[in-house]
This record gives C-alpha cells, sequence and structure tokens, in this order.
C-alpha cells in the first residue's frame, strides 16, 4: 500500500486563512512535511509528534529539494497519509510542479491543494486590489529571490513594466534597489505607486508605501524586513482612501481577542 | 450602529476550499450577498433565507454595480453583519477595489477576506503548475471579459507574450480566437502548449489541452463551456507527466463519496 501525498497550500500565514481541506488534511495527516514559510502561528497548530522540519537540518544548512522528493515517497511507500505544507499556494514560487512531478514519476497517488497566495492577499489586506477595471488589466506576479543558480536573472522587467499593469513580486525586499532600477531603466514612471506589505495577515502586519523612486529609502527608514511582498503599480495608491476603515476594523479585532 | 461588511472570497468552486475565515463568516452573516459565482455547490450550502441575489433582478438584467453598492451601505447601516461573497478572490477581477472604497467612503466599516483564486488553482488541479523554475519564472493574470463600456481592449498582449512567462487568462472562453490570434500576432511560438481548464476544482471539472495553433477548434470539439480559465505557457505541456496519479486519486475520491 502507498499513502497519499498532499502538496497543501497554507496561506499567507493567518490560520483562519487555511482552506477548509488543508485544516481537515492537517488534521487527518500522519507526517506533516514544512519549512519555516507557513509562519509560526499555523505551525504551532500542528502536534509537534506529527511535524517534520524540512526547512534546516543539522549543521545549518537547508535540506535540498532531493532530498525533500525522497522523503516524501519514503512515507508514501510506509502508506503514510503525507502533507507536503507550502507556504501561501503550492504552485506560485513553490516548487509544487517540482515535487508533484516526482511523485507522479514513483507511482506515488498525489493530490494538490492550492492556498490563498500571499501575492493577492497581502495586498488585499492592505487595502491595495491587485486589479482595477480603471487602472490595472493584468497583474504580473515574479519572485525576487531566483533559483541561485542562475547567472543571471530570467525575469524581463521591461516587458512586466510595457504591460502597463500591476507587477507584485515575492520575496521581494532584498533585491529592491535591482528591480526598481530596471523598471526605472524601462522607462516607468518615477512617481508610480509601490507599496511593501510585510508578514501580510499575520499579527505584526506591517506596510510602507513610497514610489518607484522612493521606496528603497521607504524600506530602510522603516526597517521592512522579509518575509515581505512589493505591489508596483497605481492600485498602490488606492490604500489612502479605504485604509482608516480597514485599520480601525483591525485595531477592533485585536481589541475584541484582547478582551476575550 | 453600523455593521461591517464582509468582501469574502468563495474560492474556485470546490467547499472545501473556501477559507475557515470565510466558512466562519458566512455561518455567523445576516445576510450574504452574491451573484451566481460562487457556483451551485457552496451557494446550496448557505440557508436560503440569508442569501440575496444581486447578480440578477426582476426582469432578468443585471443588478448594476451602483446598487450593489447602495444595498450593502443600506444593510450596514442597519446594523446587519454583510458578507459580500465574490468567486476566487474578491480582488482579482472581481470588482472588490470598488466596492471598498465605495464602503470606506461611506463609513462602512470593512474588511477583505481573501480567497483562493482560479487563475492559480484551476492549473493546479489539473497538474498545470503556473510558474516553474525551471520555464516559468512569472505569471500574469488578465481576463477575456472586460468592462464591456471600454471601446477597445486596454490588454497589451504583445507585452504580454514578451515577459515570457505564463499567461491565464480568467473568463477566457468566448474571446479565445481574439487573444490567441494576438499572441500569435505578437510572434509568440504556434506551438506554444495551451490548456483550458472548465468548472475547476468542481465534480463537472474538464482539462483539454493543446498548443496556441490548435487550441480554438480543441475548444470547440470538447464544447468547452465558461467558467473556464486559459493557461499558456510551457507549464501546460507538463500536465502530461503527472495526470495519470492525478486522475487515478480524483476517480478514486468520487469512488469514495459514492460509497458513503
Amino acid at each position: 500500500m502507498t499513502g497519499t501525498v498532499y502538496l497543501v497550500g497554507s496561506g499567507p500565514g493567518d490560520p483562519e486563512l487555511l482552506t477548509v481541506k488543508a485544516r481537515r488534511l492537517l488534521d487527518a495527516a500522519d507526517v506533516v512535511l514544512h519549512d519555516k514559510l507557513p509562519g509560526p502561528e499555523i505551525l504551532g497548530e500542528i502536534p509537534e509528534d506529527k511535524r517534520e522540519d524540512v526547512g534546516k537540518r543539522a549543521g545549518g544548512e537547508r535540506t535540498s529539494q532531493a532530498e525533500i522528493n525522497e522523503r516524501m515517497v519514503e512515507l508514501a511507500r510506509e502508506d503514510k497519509s503525507v502533507v507536503r505544507l507550502k507556504g501561501g499556494d503550492p504552485m506560485v514560487f513553490g516548487r509544487g510542479g517540482e515535487e508533484l512531478r516526482h511523485l507522479a514519476a514513483h507511482d506515488v497517488p498525489v493530490e494538490v491543494v492550492p492556498g490563498v497566495t500571499s501575492a493577492v492577499a497581502g495586498g488585499a489586506v492592505a487595502g491595495i486590489p491587485v486589479t482595477d477595471r480603471e487602472h490595472a488589466s493584468s497583474v504580473s506576479f515574479v519572485t525576487g529571490h531566483e533559483d541561485p543558480t542562475k547567472v543571471e536573472s530570467s525575469v524581463d522587467w521591461a516587458a512586466l513594466a510595457a504591460t502597463g499593469g500591476t507587477i507584485v513580486v515575492l520575496m521581494g525586499v532584498g533585491k529592491l534597489p535591482e528591480y526598481t532600477a530596471e523598471l526605472r531603466d524601462a522607462g516607468m514612471d518615477r512617481t508610480k505607486p509601490v507599496a511593501l506589505v510585510e508578514r501580510a495577515t499575520r499579527p505584526e502586519q506591517r506596510v510602507a508605501t513610497g514610489t518607484l523612486e522612493s521606496i528603497v529609502d521607504v524600506r530602510d527608514e522603516a526597517g521592512i524586513e522579509p518575509p515581505a511582498i512589493t505591489v508596483i503599480g497605481d492600485v498602490a495608491g488606492d490604500r489612502d482612501a479605504v485604509v482608516e476603515w480597514l485599520e480601525n476594523e483591525r485595531r477592533g479585532e485585536q481589541a475584541d481577542a484582547r478582551s476575550e
């Protein structure tokens, strides 16, 4: 008998943004393979004896993708029900496709359980719609943290700028100076609104806003740190009109939580 | 007293892909404003006396966005807890931004509850990762069904093709001939893999695959109908390697469901 491996998205960090299915599979799983991306609130709700952290190993090195792939197959062949829990959605810069192909190639039954991606949710909870009928007919997601074995970036920033749509950069804090420079060089307006959303949907969520010109300074002054997404586009300027109400709601919820 | 309006994403259609928070808010709501996009499985689980269909009105016309906006404010001012339920994610081509701004401008407390977007989930459950370390460094979402009051499309298909990343078209069945022609004219390879995913994550889910050249004929032969997404890019060719295992799993679940 071979167990099933579920490639499950954990959403952006708030445990309530797990899907009902993810919650059910986590409860039923024999083993949950994870790294730290799902965040402490979600990981803290999973019993310790089910959890296997494949984001680190003795000596401080990261577990390689090949080792994770092997471990999933090994556990499935022991007829375990395995949840491979991934931050956000498993197929959005999460190597979910590679894991899916590996499992299928080794005759392991597999199912993909989509999650809420922080690329969408990060803006949404900060009052920024990633698309808008008036001024964003498309939205593109890229990662600021490409495969380090690649010699040069394969992201065509000039083409992304030319779409005229919103650009969302995941894991986009560290390389912010590089890609904002590429976008300026490609002719994007220096006054284009840009927002950084750190730890979206989690209790410590922070938002900082500026322009394509100012955002690196804004980042440094605010001390924005990973994990965070960057939203580039006119929609990032929509936040001002709504933020007072969103923030009131958020503070209200936190006050409610404290008084319980 | 003014009630809160929750702009809630219902996900792609499978009720288990609602978030835990969406499920909680639906249970607690006084009124759920919806159209038909969340799909019959999700709407069927909401008690009839809570539901208000704002997708249609007497005479067969659609309720206008202005009327929906007014109705949300009206209910909140009656101190109702209002869920505005939207298919997928409220901020991905869902006019969530407009509703958010309207509510904030009328001093109505509002919260956005992100959902699983079918733009990501549609591919994922069909075995297609929207990004891939090897051959898709970005993914762009566009809608095939733009605001009908716009004179010409504001989507720059040539720029999207130039990104080299995956393109996902939501509501993309009807205009498939037009935008595949635009992509070919922009120089995209005619053999580029394309997949259509109809009613993703729902019991009647169907997938049809072809190339940029063949996909219109494929659509017609398979009789693919809305709602469906179109995935354009090398990732759409990844499906073959994994589909046998995904389909086995899906059939197994359906057999389980029947035997219960």
